[in-house]
Protein backbone atom coordinates (compact mmCIF):
# COMPACT_ATOMS: atom_id res chain seq x y z
CA UNK A 1 0.00 0.00 0.00
CA UNK A 2 1.52 3.57 -0.97
CA UNK A 3 0.12 6.24 1.36
CA UNK A 4 2.10 9.40 -0.41
CA UNK A 5 2.59 10.36 3.33
CA UNK A 6 5.49 10.31 4.79
CA UNK A 7 3.96 10.78 8.49
CA UNK A 8 1.50 8.51 7.40
CA UNK A 9 3.59 5.60 6.65
CA UNK A 10 5.87 6.21 9.73
CA UNK A 11 2.76 6.23 11.61
CA UNK A 12 1.22 2.71 9.88
CA UNK A 13 4.93 1.17 10.08
CA UNK A 14 4.69 2.04 14.16
CA UNK A 15 1.67 0.68 14.65
CA UNK A 16 1.15 -2.18 12.41
CA UNK A 17 4.32 -3.42 14.80
CA UNK A 18 1.82 -4.21 17.78
CA UNK A 19 0.03 -7.50 17.84
CA UNK A 20 -3.17 -8.37 16.10
CA UNK A 21 -2.83 -5.04 13.89
CA UNK A 22 -1.92 -5.25 10.36
CA UNK A 23 -1.13 -2.22 7.86
CA UNK A 24 -5.37 -2.04 7.53
CA UNK A 25 -6.18 -1.59 10.83
CA UNK A 26 -2.94 0.79 11.55
CA UNK A 27 -4.33 3.23 8.91
CA UNK A 28 -7.76 3.07 9.95
CA UNK A 29 -6.19 3.73 13.58
CA UNK A 30 -4.28 6.99 12.16
CA UNK A 31 -7.00 8.52 9.73
CA UNK A 32 -8.98 7.88 13.29
CA UNK A 33 -6.41 10.31 14.99
CA UNK A 34 -6.41 12.78 12.63
CA UNK A 35 -10.30 13.23 12.71
CA UNK A 36 -10.17 13.25 16.59
CA UNK A 37 -9.13 16.39 18.29
CA UNK A 38 -5.35 16.65 19.01
CA UNK A 39 -5.82 15.91 22.70
CA UNK A 40 -6.57 12.44 21.84
CA UNK A 41 -3.43 11.65 20.32
CA UNK A 42 -1.08 13.42 22.95
CA UNK A 43 -2.97 11.10 25.67
CA UNK A 44 -2.16 8.55 23.99
CA UNK A 45 1.09 8.76 23.38
CA UNK A 46 1.94 10.12 26.68
CA UNK A 47 0.08 7.32 28.64
CA UNK A 48 2.57 4.97 26.45
CA UNK A 49 5.49 6.61 27.43
CA UNK A 50 4.38 6.94 30.93
CA UNK A 51 4.10 2.97 31.00
CA UNK A 52 7.02 1.91 29.54
CA UNK A 53 9.10 4.52 31.59
CA UNK A 54 7.24 4.27 34.91
CA UNK A 55 6.39 0.36 35.37
CA UNK A 56 9.26 -2.15 37.30
CA UNK A 57 9.00 -5.61 38.32
CA UNK A 58 8.48 -6.53 42.08
CA UNK A 59 11.72 -7.76 43.50
CA UNK A 60 9.58 -9.83 45.36
CA UNK A 61 7.39 -11.41 43.35
CA UNK A 62 8.38 -10.37 39.90
CA UNK A 63 4.40 -8.80 38.93
CA UNK A 64 4.46 -5.29 37.58
CA UNK A 65 4.76 -2.37 39.75
CA UNK A 66 5.13 1.07 40.04
CA UNK A 67 7.22 0.60 43.07
CA UNK A 68 10.10 -1.78 43.85
CA UNK A 69 7.86 -3.84 45.75
CA UNK A 70 4.12 -4.03 44.32
CA UNK A 71 0.90 -3.42 45.83
CA UNK A 72 -0.04 -6.98 46.15
CA UNK A 73 3.06 -7.76 48.33
CA UNK A 74 2.94 -4.77 50.67
CA UNK A 75 -0.67 -5.51 51.31
CA UNK A 76 -1.30 -6.53 55.15
CA UNK A 77 -5.00 -7.94 54.21
CA UNK A 78 -2.85 -10.84 52.18
CA UNK A 79 -1.85 -13.87 53.11
CA UNK A 80 2.40 -13.71 52.86
CA UNK A 81 2.54 -17.67 53.86
CA UNK A 82 0.81 -18.64 50.42
CA UNK A 83 2.26 -18.06 47.36
CA UNK A 84 0.31 -18.71 44.04
CA UNK A 85 3.03 -19.67 41.13
CA UNK A 86 2.52 -18.31 37.84
CA UNK A 87 3.74 -18.17 34.58
CA UNK A 88 3.15 -14.14 33.39
CA UNK A 89 1.86 -11.42 34.53
CA UNK A 90 -1.51 -12.02 32.56
CA UNK A 91 -2.26 -14.61 34.37
CA UNK A 92 -2.07 -12.60 38.37
CA UNK A 93 -4.66 -10.43 36.64
CA UNK A 94 -6.78 -13.80 35.66
CA UNK A 95 -6.74 -14.94 39.10
CA UNK A 96 -7.16 -11.33 40.73
CA UNK A 97 -10.16 -10.88 38.62
CA UNK A 98 -11.83 -14.15 40.27
CA UNK A 99 -10.99 -12.30 43.59
CA UNK A 100 -10.67 -16.23 44.92
CA UNK A 101 -7.22 -15.74 46.34
CA UNK A 102 -6.19 -13.15 48.81
CA UNK A 103 -2.43 -14.94 49.13
CA UNK A 104 0.97 -13.56 47.32
CA UNK A 105 2.44 -14.48 43.97
CA UNK A 106 5.52 -15.31 42.03
CA UNK A 107 5.57 -14.39 38.85
CA UNK A 108 7.85 -16.93 36.78
CA UNK A 109 7.89 -15.34 33.81
CA UNK A 110 7.61 -18.86 31.57
CA UNK A 111 8.46 -22.46 31.84
CA UNK A 112 11.41 -24.16 30.75
CA UNK A 113 10.76 -25.07 26.95
CA UNK A 114 13.46 -26.81 24.81
CA UNK A 115 11.92 -25.77 22.00
CA UNK A 116 11.55 -22.56 22.73
CA UNK A 117 15.11 -22.25 23.39
CA UNK A 118 13.64 -20.77 27.30
CA UNK A 119 16.15 -22.65 30.43
CA UNK A 120 15.87 -23.32 33.81
CA UNK A 121 18.20 -19.78 34.58
CA UNK A 122 15.76 -17.73 32.08
CA UNK A 123 13.22 -18.03 34.67
CA UNK A 124 12.58 -16.72 38.18
CA UNK A 125 12.93 -20.13 40.11
CA UNK A 126 15.79 -19.89 41.95
CA UNK A 127 14.15 -16.48 43.65
CA UNK A 128 11.34 -18.26 44.59
CA UNK A 129 13.36 -21.10 46.42
CA UNK A 130 14.94 -18.22 47.98
CA UNK A 131 11.48 -17.31 49.16
CA UNK A 132 10.52 -19.92 50.14
CA UNK A 133 13.64 -20.88 52.48
CA UNK A 134 13.96 -17.30 53.71
CA UNK A 135 10.17 -16.00 54.13
CA UNK A 136 7.20 -17.69 56.29
CA UNK A 137 5.68 -19.65 53.37
CA UNK A 138 3.33 -22.63 54.25
CA UNK A 139 1.80 -23.15 51.18
CA UNK A 140 3.02 -23.68 47.10
CA UNK A 141 0.07 -23.60 44.81
CA UNK A 142 0.91 -24.49 40.72
CA UNK A 143 -1.75 -22.27 38.93
CA UNK A 144 0.60 -23.18 35.09
CA UNK A 145 -0.87 -23.88 31.89
CA UNK A 146 -1.92 -27.63 31.09
CA UNK A 147 0.68 -28.53 29.02
CA UNK A 148 3.99 -31.04 29.19
CA UNK A 149 6.52 -27.84 29.75
CA UNK A 150 4.45 -26.24 32.62
CA UNK A 151 4.14 -29.92 34.11
CA UNK A 152 7.84 -30.47 33.87
CA UNK A 153 8.59 -26.95 35.11
CA UNK A 154 6.91 -27.77 38.20
CA UNK A 155 8.08 -30.92 39.01
CA UNK A 156 11.59 -29.37 38.84
CA UNK A 157 10.49 -26.17 41.11
CA UNK A 158 8.28 -29.14 43.57
CA UNK A 159 12.10 -31.27 43.43
CA UNK A 160 13.93 -27.91 44.55
CA UNK A 161 11.73 -27.38 47.57
CA UNK A 162 10.41 -30.71 48.21
CA UNK A 163 12.84 -31.20 51.76
CA UNK A 164 10.90 -28.17 52.88
CA UNK A 165 7.61 -28.70 54.71
CA UNK A 166 5.42 -26.99 52.69
CA UNK A 167 2.40 -27.65 51.37
CA UNK A 168 2.73 -27.80 47.95
CA UNK A 169 -1.21 -28.03 45.39
CA UNK A 170 -1.63 -27.49 41.74
CA UNK A 171 -5.46 -26.61 40.16
CA UNK A 172 -7.53 -28.64 39.62
CA UNK A 173 -8.39 -29.83 36.48
CA UNK A 174 -11.70 -31.13 35.30
CA UNK A 175 -14.58 -30.52 32.98
CA UNK A 176 -14.98 -26.57 32.61
CA UNK A 177 -17.68 -24.46 34.52
CA UNK A 178 -21.17 -24.09 32.28
CA UNK A 179 -19.40 -27.04 29.67
CA UNK A 180 -21.60 -29.38 28.28
CA UNK A 181 -20.02 -33.25 28.32
CA UNK A 182 -19.91 -34.64 25.32
CA UNK A 183 -17.94 -31.72 24.05
CA UNK A 184 -15.40 -32.20 26.41
CA UNK A 185 -12.27 -33.63 25.34
CA UNK A 186 -11.75 -36.93 25.89
CA UNK A 187 -8.67 -36.26 27.98
CA UNK A 188 -10.23 -33.88 30.25
CA UNK A 189 -13.07 -36.44 30.23
CA UNK A 190 -10.93 -39.30 31.12
CA UNK A 191 -8.96 -37.15 34.18
CA UNK A 192 -11.79 -36.20 35.42
CA UNK A 193 -13.30 -39.41 36.09
CA UNK A 194 -10.07 -40.65 37.72
CA UNK A 195 -10.32 -37.35 39.81
CA UNK A 196 -13.66 -37.67 40.63
CA UNK A 197 -14.28 -35.77 43.98
CA UNK A 198 -17.10 -36.68 47.15
CA UNK A 199 -20.16 -35.06 45.46
CA UNK A 200 -20.52 -33.44 48.59
CA UNK A 201 -17.20 -31.30 48.02
CA UNK A 202 -18.93 -29.94 44.63
CA UNK A 203 -21.54 -27.91 46.37
CA UNK A 204 -18.32 -25.84 47.36
CA UNK A 205 -16.94 -24.62 44.18
CA UNK A 206 -20.71 -23.98 42.87
CA UNK B 1 -11.21 -6.23 34.24
CA UNK B 2 -9.40 -4.90 36.99
CA UNK B 3 -5.28 -4.31 36.49
CA UNK B 4 -4.34 -3.64 39.49
CA UNK B 5 -1.95 -0.44 38.05
CA UNK B 6 -2.76 2.51 37.25
CA UNK B 7 -0.05 2.96 34.16
CA UNK B 8 -1.83 -0.23 32.78
CA UNK B 9 -5.39 0.90 33.37
CA UNK B 10 -4.36 4.62 31.46
CA UNK B 11 -2.77 2.58 28.76
CA UNK B 12 -5.47 0.11 28.28
CA UNK B 13 -8.07 3.04 28.17
CA UNK B 14 -6.07 5.24 25.66
CA UNK B 15 -5.56 2.59 23.45
CA UNK B 16 -9.46 0.70 23.58
CA UNK B 17 -10.64 4.25 22.40
CA UNK B 18 -8.60 3.57 18.96
CA UNK B 19 -11.64 1.57 16.56
CA UNK B 20 -11.46 -1.96 16.42
CA UNK B 21 -9.62 -2.52 19.84
CA UNK B 22 -11.28 -3.63 22.42
CA UNK B 23 -9.55 -3.85 26.39
CA UNK B 24 -8.28 -7.45 25.98
CA UNK B 25 -6.62 -6.40 22.49
CA UNK B 26 -5.43 -3.18 24.14
CA UNK B 27 -3.80 -5.55 27.08
CA UNK B 28 -1.85 -7.59 24.69
CA UNK B 29 -0.59 -4.37 23.12
CA UNK B 30 0.56 -2.59 26.57
CA UNK B 31 2.14 -6.59 27.26
CA UNK B 32 3.72 -6.61 24.17
CA UNK B 33 5.27 -2.94 24.89
CA UNK B 34 6.62 -3.92 27.97
CA UNK B 35 8.22 -6.84 26.96
CA UNK B 36 10.24 -4.67 24.04
CA UNK B 37 12.96 -2.33 24.19
CA UNK B 38 11.48 1.23 25.44
CA UNK B 39 12.92 2.63 22.03
CA UNK B 40 9.89 0.99 19.90
CA UNK B 41 7.65 2.34 22.58
CA UNK B 42 9.38 6.04 22.15
CA UNK B 43 9.44 5.33 18.14
CA UNK B 44 5.51 4.72 18.22
CA UNK B 45 4.74 7.69 20.54
CA UNK B 46 6.73 9.83 18.21
CA UNK B 47 5.13 9.30 15.05
CA UNK B 48 1.82 9.52 16.46
CA UNK B 49 2.36 13.02 18.46
CA UNK B 50 3.98 13.93 14.84
CA UNK B 51 1.57 12.69 12.69
CA UNK B 52 -0.98 14.62 14.74
CA UNK B 53 1.04 17.73 14.94
CA UNK B 54 2.54 18.22 11.23
CA UNK B 55 -0.55 16.54 8.99
CA UNK B 56 -2.64 19.27 7.49
CA UNK B 57 -5.61 19.46 4.66
CA UNK B 58 -4.60 20.37 1.24
CA UNK B 59 -5.97 24.14 0.66
CA UNK B 60 -6.95 22.95 -2.50
CA UNK B 61 -7.62 19.49 -2.99
CA UNK B 62 -8.18 18.72 1.04
CA UNK B 63 -6.03 15.74 0.70
CA UNK B 64 -4.10 15.22 3.40
CA UNK B 65 -0.52 16.84 3.15
CA UNK B 66 2.43 18.17 5.14
CA UNK B 67 2.52 21.34 2.79
CA UNK B 68 -0.15 23.79 1.97
CA UNK B 69 -0.68 22.29 -1.54
CA UNK B 70 -0.22 18.99 -1.45
CA UNK B 71 2.04 17.02 -3.74
CA UNK B 72 -0.87 15.55 -6.03
CA UNK B 73 -1.69 18.95 -6.51
CA UNK B 74 1.99 20.76 -6.85
CA UNK B 75 3.29 17.58 -8.86
CA UNK B 76 3.89 18.80 -13.16
CA UNK B 77 3.35 15.34 -14.54
CA UNK B 78 -0.42 14.98 -13.35
CA UNK B 79 -3.19 16.68 -15.56
CA UNK B 80 -4.42 19.71 -13.42
CA UNK B 81 -7.63 19.87 -16.22
CA UNK B 82 -9.10 16.70 -14.53
CA UNK B 83 -10.79 16.52 -11.19
CA UNK B 84 -11.72 12.98 -9.55
CA UNK B 85 -14.06 13.76 -6.56
CA UNK B 86 -14.25 11.45 -3.34
CA UNK B 87 -15.30 11.18 -0.42
CA UNK B 88 -12.62 10.89 1.99
CA UNK B 89 -8.58 10.70 1.50
CA UNK B 90 -8.83 6.81 2.42
CA UNK B 91 -10.62 6.80 -1.72
CA UNK B 92 -7.84 8.76 -2.85
CA UNK B 93 -5.29 6.30 -1.55
CA UNK B 94 -7.36 3.51 -2.89
CA UNK B 95 -7.70 5.49 -6.43
CA UNK B 96 -3.62 6.00 -6.49
CA UNK B 97 -3.06 2.46 -5.56
CA UNK B 98 -4.63 1.45 -8.69
CA UNK B 99 -2.04 4.09 -10.76
CA UNK B 100 -5.23 4.56 -13.26
CA UNK B 101 -5.87 8.07 -12.38
CA UNK B 102 -3.42 11.27 -13.36
CA UNK B 103 -5.25 13.94 -12.96
CA UNK B 104 -6.13 15.47 -9.44
CA UNK B 105 -8.59 14.82 -6.39
CA UNK B 106 -11.36 16.66 -4.84
CA UNK B 107 -11.69 15.35 -1.26
CA UNK B 108 -15.70 16.22 0.09
CA UNK B 109 -15.17 14.94 3.26
CA UNK B 110 -18.67 12.29 3.01
CA UNK B 111 -21.91 12.74 1.46
CA UNK B 112 -24.70 14.82 2.50
CA UNK B 113 -26.54 12.47 4.69
CA UNK B 114 -29.68 13.58 6.14
CA UNK B 115 -29.60 10.54 9.16
CA UNK B 116 -26.15 11.34 9.74
CA UNK B 117 -26.84 15.15 10.43
CA UNK B 118 -24.15 15.82 7.75
CA UNK B 119 -25.25 18.95 5.39
CA UNK B 120 -24.15 21.20 2.26
CA UNK B 121 -21.99 23.07 4.14
CA UNK B 122 -19.99 20.43 6.25
CA UNK B 123 -18.63 19.17 2.56
CA UNK B 124 -15.93 21.62 0.57
CA UNK B 125 -18.97 21.49 -2.32
CA UNK B 126 -18.27 25.11 -2.67
CA UNK B 127 -14.70 24.85 -2.81
CA UNK B 128 -15.38 22.43 -5.70
CA UNK B 129 -17.52 24.90 -6.93
CA UNK B 130 -15.25 27.63 -7.28
CA UNK B 131 -12.15 25.43 -8.56
CA UNK B 132 -14.09 24.54 -11.50
CA UNK B 133 -15.16 28.15 -12.49
CA UNK B 134 -11.45 29.77 -11.20
CA UNK B 135 -9.14 26.73 -12.28
CA UNK B 136 -9.56 25.48 -15.87
CA UNK B 137 -11.13 22.37 -15.24
CA UNK B 138 -12.15 20.07 -18.25
CA UNK B 139 -13.52 16.91 -16.73
CA UNK B 140 -15.21 15.94 -13.41
CA UNK B 141 -15.40 12.59 -12.60
CA UNK B 142 -17.50 11.20 -9.62
CA UNK B 143 -15.85 8.52 -7.47
CA UNK B 144 -18.12 8.21 -4.79
CA UNK B 145 -20.23 5.34 -3.11
CA UNK B 146 -23.17 3.37 -4.88
CA UNK B 147 -25.50 4.60 -2.40
CA UNK B 148 -28.27 6.70 -2.27
CA UNK B 149 -26.75 9.78 -0.31
CA UNK B 150 -23.80 9.58 -2.95
CA UNK B 151 -26.17 9.77 -5.43
CA UNK B 152 -28.21 12.67 -4.55
CA UNK B 153 -24.93 14.40 -3.46
CA UNK B 154 -23.28 14.09 -7.06
CA UNK B 155 -26.80 15.26 -8.23
CA UNK B 156 -26.54 18.38 -6.60
CA UNK B 157 -22.68 19.09 -7.62
CA UNK B 158 -23.83 18.42 -11.30
CA UNK B 159 -26.76 20.86 -10.96
CA UNK B 160 -24.12 23.22 -9.72
CA UNK B 161 -21.58 22.32 -12.28
CA UNK B 162 -24.02 22.18 -15.45
CA UNK B 163 -24.08 24.88 -16.79
CA UNK B 164 -20.27 25.10 -17.53
CA UNK B 165 -18.54 23.62 -20.57
CA UNK B 166 -17.73 20.50 -18.38
CA UNK B 167 -17.49 17.30 -18.76
CA UNK B 168 -18.77 14.96 -16.23
CA UNK B 169 -18.94 11.47 -15.53
CA UNK B 170 -18.94 9.04 -12.99
CA UNK B 171 -17.32 5.43 -11.87
CA UNK B 172 -18.38 2.49 -14.18
CA UNK B 173 -20.90 -0.02 -11.96
CA UNK B 174 -20.85 -3.82 -12.83
CA UNK B 175 -19.71 -6.86 -12.08
CA UNK B 176 -16.30 -6.66 -9.65
CA UNK B 177 -14.04 -8.56 -12.30
CA UNK B 178 -12.73 -11.89 -10.94
CA UNK B 179 -16.24 -12.35 -9.50
CA UNK B 180 -18.82 -15.47 -10.49
CA UNK B 181 -22.04 -14.08 -11.88
CA UNK B 182 -24.34 -16.38 -9.38
CA UNK B 183 -23.20 -14.56 -6.58
CA UNK B 184 -23.74 -11.06 -8.01
CA UNK B 185 -26.60 -9.52 -5.96
CA UNK B 186 -29.51 -9.08 -8.55
CA UNK B 187 -29.53 -5.33 -8.36
CA UNK B 188 -26.02 -5.08 -9.97
CA UNK B 189 -26.26 -7.93 -12.17
CA UNK B 190 -29.71 -6.16 -13.42
CA UNK B 191 -28.04 -2.72 -14.23
CA UNK B 192 -25.15 -4.19 -15.61
CA UNK B 193 -27.53 -6.03 -17.97
CA UNK B 194 -29.47 -2.18 -19.11
CA UNK B 195 -25.77 -1.07 -19.20
CA UNK B 196 -24.06 -3.48 -21.14
CA UNK B 197 -20.80 -2.10 -23.45
CA UNK B 198 -19.75 -3.15 -26.72
CA UNK B 199 -17.74 -6.46 -26.88
CA UNK B 200 -14.60 -4.72 -28.35
CA UNK B 201 -14.44 -2.02 -25.14
CA UNK B 202 -14.15 -4.94 -23.12
CA UNK B 203 -10.74 -5.92 -24.14
CA UNK B 204 -9.47 -1.73 -22.95
CA UNK B 205 -10.74 -3.23 -19.09
CA UNK B 206 -8.88 -7.00 -19.06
Amino acid sequence: MNFNNKLIENAVDEISKLPGIGKRSALRVVLHLLRQPKIQTQGLSQSLVELREKVQYCQNCFNISETPICGICRSHSRDSSMICVVESIEDVMAIENTAQFKGHYHVLGGVVSPLLGIVIDDLTIVQLVERVNKQNIKELIFALSSTVEADSTAYYIYKQLQKNELKISTLARGIPLGDELEYADELTLGRSIIARIPFEKSFEIH
